[in-house]
């Protein structure tokens, strides 16, 4: 199995929060990945709109396949994500990761996370530590 | 009611991430309040540990409620968070909001998440947009 | 005078920190800017590398460019901004800002930081605080 | 020497901006420090007020002197900041940093700087990157 596809089977297998939510991972490139999302009425914040964590963790998770996708293990150490347009039930979102810098110990991604329309929802900035070691088979 | 209980009420009821994630609101005072979570396995990352996106959540909650305990609506506009510490399942963890500042349109919060031994999980920045409307009843 | 023009005009002539950190405006165009800076040794830290507070605050300055360009004022909310790759004097570093959003009240830029080579330095990302009033002449 | 006045007197030496701006130590304990500045016409923005940049560039010199405390280097790997309250050329703001954590090789950092009155006029956290060589004598 090619690099790339055995770091997607690995999140795509044990991520959690991937199947929690109803995330599908649409790719995954060297540094980069697409996640999508179908956003319903389980996912509403107080406000009745897509909940903050809901956009965090499809960011997050966007985030995680680019970073592990050069295949040795990496982690979130800090992320910051701007709301820049609430989302409704009903709509999908999609988050696009893309790797900015990629050093020995750490990386620097974003996420853009956009609307049916491809209007930008939110916007996240993410530094990965990596660690040596080779991800799992 | 008193406004607290009004908002702690209005949240709780409204808000479907607490549910999804089995998450106790702990507390609610003007401007901060404590939120727990026990975490288990379906909460856990492809590392094996608590997910960036469920602890994200979780003081994600946690902020909502101080931002919104003075009774006006307010919204994340941006948050940033530090991974402190791996998170493991069986393990409970407790997001502590505090204000820093509160203006007339924009507020300033964090969040110290820990666990059962008190030490700190995750540390999160929060910049609240104040709303004049008054949350619905 | 073109509204682009007199916004460039306005900040050149007040921001003081252009003339002490010695940046040059290289270009302003709606929504975006592109500032430069030479590092000389009076903005050297304690390691001998250009100081984070030196290339923060060229950043700054092109997130100020960027989201005064529609010509009603703007100021930062928050920052938050990565180090990438250190810098030494006699280098010469770039700072260039974009815009993400721009809604009524807020909006969104980053700003890349690049060496000589290109290569990237610093990233931030900023969120502007918009006023409605127009910039003075 | 002992190790605390060792690492203050390298960074106070050494760090062309606390000449630049102004800026004077008042304390260096493990892992906190305490650093001032008088804010004069020279420091302003477009906006007559202080710069972000000299804000962002007091709190960094705080937030160096308490994660290199310990005797070892380190550098900001991220750092983000929210502005709270204008300040005026003729203040005297203060910038006050505090340790979160400290692990192997991150440690993560908050610094509140108020003004004259005591009321916060921005609010930092960033992550250093730690090193093992010992500082420098």
């Amino acid at each position: 199995m090619q690099e790339l596809d055995r770091v997607r089977y690995l999140i795509e297998t044990r991520d959690r929060l991937i199947g929690l939510f109803g995330m599908v991972v649409e790719e995954v490139a060297p540094g980069s990945s697409r996640v999508s999302m179908s956003v319903h009425e389980g996912l509403l914040n107080t406000a009745a709109l897509c909940h903050g964590g809901a956009i965090f963790s499809l960011a997050d998770v966007a985030f995680a396949l680019a970073c592990n996708s050069h295949g040795t293990k990496a982690l979130a150490l800090e992320s910051s994500i701007n709301f820049i347009r609430p989302v409704s039930a009903g709509e999908t979102i999609t988050a696009a990761a893309s790797e900015i810098s990629c050093g020995k110990t750490t990386g620097l991604y974003t996420v853009l996370v956009t609307n049916n329309d491809g209007r930008p929802v939110a916007y996240m900035k993410a530094t990965a530590y990596r660690f040596p070691e080779r991800l799992p088979d």
